[in-house]
């Protein structure tokens, strides 16, 4: 990390060993967090072009836009990068549920010392 | 990922080949992304039964309890996991600002065409 990833105002994303940022998205409606994915360099440019979220998939190797088959796009409200730039926060309106079992969100169980519970 | 992964109600993390989860962190206040960080399985048990959040930091290889030199202790006030277990929602009450450069948030600056601007 260098002063100027930090503190400047030039985008300049640190991408990991494997040129992946992580990618955070929350409902603009109520700050519920919707979904973690990753972006690599390209997925961060089509978001920004497009105004809509696209990962790049670890388990396919390849460029998802979200919603491509389920129809349940992220419009992106807006997006934030964090201190050293290696993770990217998107503000979203959902368009339908973000997680692909259905659920509004992926994080539809909470940690209990006994286990999970839904939420 | 399996389905007792995906549905069941065992806390069953999935760790990374660094045997490491990605751990959000929201102001319970407003929903505001405070942080992204790391927890290995030590971090995930020393969080949960301390309350309060403990990472495991990635540039110096140990455990690190948020708020250890600063003060600024994240009290964890809500948990959730999400679908594939890769991935931890943590709803803290923050004591002081999380940034280490003296930000409330890691997240200050929006993401433009142009650059990036102060939030």
């Amino acid at each position: 990390m260098t002063d100027e990833q930090e503190s400047g105002f030039t985008l300049n994303p640190r991408y990991d060993a494997n040129g992946l940022l992580t990618a955070i998205v929350t409902d603009e409606a109520d700050g519920a967090v919707l979904m973690v994915g990753h972006m690599n360099a390209e997925a961060l440019a089509k978001s920004m072009a497009s105004r809509t979220a696209v990962f790049f998939s670890r388990s396919r190797q390849r460029l998802w836009q979200k919603g491509e088959s389920s129809g349940n796009i992220l419009h992106i409200v807006d997006m934030r990068i964090d201190c050293d730039q290696d993770a990217i926060w998107i503000i979203a309106r959902p368009q339908g549920p973000t997680c692909h079992t259905g659920a509004r969100s992926c994080f539809y169980r909470r940690v209990t010392d006994s286990g999970l519970e839904p939420v």
